[in-house]
């Protein structure tokens, strides 16, 4: 059984040396550009760490792990044109560096050849198939239902969750399972290790709102506020709008429609009022709530001990913390 | 044995009933749309029939032929972004309609869709996704081919005709391959029903940059001469331009630049050029020779003449003409 560590290299290696063709180089150069950016390789690590649970080796899953990884780089690239966002983990975005519409047609080569990668699985290729479709359609999903909030100021708390389930969490689990699936692991585990994901795709992503505020820069790597000063529906601005502190939720509210305030001043004003909400114990308790739920998937898959406590660990790495 | 009539009103009731989700509906009804438009289901239909020639019925290559329809429908949809393309069918394109984030995202989810239907084949599923995913990628391949020649005055023949074969011909060349492996046939006959696609997709494309130029605009569906106004490099302007009559590729490059001079004397008088050129009587020996070659791969297959005249009697109606 490798460490975290060694299946990070093992996943940075393979893209290292992963061939993409020359020509068209407009169509190529981008998607090698997109996979050589990095980023922690969570999906195709939790992919191969589920395999090993299953099987002597994690070589099984590779072709799923690697589907899944361009795939989730895809979905970047293309949310990054429907964003118009400048910089992706520190670097001009692939719309920015060339422009859309090469950024559009890489994006769609990219997702096919997610798909090639996972109907080369060797193993119960059809049900692999069958989740990574139905996952992909999700985070399309997903995505859509983000961007239909920037118009809507009457987000509930579950609306939300399923939000975020469907974008980020769906492809963790997704993950998992087809790492359990290509293993050989039976229905009753792979499913297990789903729940597990959806669990844990929740908390990460309830971690990234939290820290948008409550975090450190240079731990974050980007800056603190970004979503406060974007207005951006999250975990803990809809938590508050959804406060019975009425003179607390007037006073947000009217933070939210003042366009003369600075980022910095609104970032403080809003920030003192989660705090006064108590929103940042609200979420930490939901954050702690579903890894724990995470865990309790894990503990009733019939593996042995070093199997949980190495998942566990890069999950906590992942969290910044333990639980 | 069903006459193509009876199967393009199988194709066409197939998307009628089609079940698309409601929710979220600015993802999904783009879809809809777009799937509703019509057009003459060439790629479907051809796929249908070739399963009838080794199956006693088209319906295991339902999955196949949608999919493929929907791959289609896809790829106009994110060509028409990147084109700013306004109407499609004589009707608003997605992106007009709604907007270039939801034609990108919906485009997205249909290219999923896609998949989803040719992983759900039930015979010789890993050699259909095989063949599918080669496809997709070249079509990408042809479509960023075609946007770099946009900035290149000296286009080849032999480039365009590499261009125009992974653009087009190639989803008629898979429509006709994965109706034959569904429908049970050998690798012999998949490739020369492949390689008739090829040779009938490229025909195909040829007769369109004809037909721009010399057809009738009831028959064509599009305004006469869009190709031309466009500087659109097609078969016809590369042929003119690499001819021999020095004096005459001179007079078209002269109009080619000249940005003052309206789009009907545009027309008229590079109309006029290809008929001194004789690029006319070139371009429509061309489609012929295209359209002999797919003839010669279908007479080699193994299957009845019925099954034979059918599919040339349908090749020949997307023509308008005998051969």
């Amino acid at each position: 059984m490798l460490h975290v560590k060694q299946l990070q290299d093992v996943v940075n290696s393979y893209f290292a040396n992963y061939h993409i063709p020359e020509q068209p180089e407009l169509l190529y150069k981008p998607i090698a550009y997109s996979l050589s950016m990095g980023g922690k390789r969570i999906r195709p690590v939790l992919c191969l760490m589920a395999c090993e649970m299953f099987s002597d080796s994690y070589l099984p899953a590779m072709d799923a792990a690697a589907g899944i990884e361009i795939f989730h780089n895809f979905t970047l690239l293309h949310d990054d044109i429907m964003d118009k966002a400048d910089l992706r983990r520190g670097k001009p975005t692939v719309h920015k560096l060339w422009n859309k519409n090469i950024a559009l047609l890489s994006g769609d080569a990219m997702s096919i050849i997610a798909y090639r990668h996972i109907a080369a699985t060797k193993n119960q290729t059809a049900e692999c198939l069958e989740v990574f479709s139905n996952t992909a359609l999700q985070i399309c999903e997903g995505q859509q239902i983000d961007m239909d909030f920037e118009n809507n100021d009457n987000v509930s708390i579950s609306q939300y969750l399923e939000m975020i389930q469907k974008k980020t969490a769906v492809l963790i689990a997704c993950s998992l399972k087809l790492g359990a699936l290509v293993g050989g692991a039976g229905n009753r585990e792979a499913d297990l290790l789903y729940d597990a994901g959806i669990n844990y795709g929740l908390a990460f992503q309830l971690q990234d709102d939290y820290l948008d505020v409550y975090g450190k820069k240079d731990v974050f790597g980007k800056n603190i506020g970004g979503d406060i000063t974007a207005n951006k529906k999250t975990y803990l601005l809809i938590e508050a709008l959804n406060s019975a502190d009425f003179v607390n939720v007037a006073l947000l509210k009217k933070i939210l429609r003042n366009k003369s305030i600075s980022s910095s001043e609104k970032i403080e004003q809003v920030t003192a009022i989660y705090n006064r909400l108590k929103i940042d114990v609200l979420c930490r308790n939901k954050i702690s709530e579903y890894f724990t739920l995470g865990l309790q998937r894990l503990e009733e898959i019939n593996i042995n001990d070093q199997q949980k406590n190495r998942m566990i660990g890069f999950v906590e790495s992942i969290a910044g913390r333990k639980f």
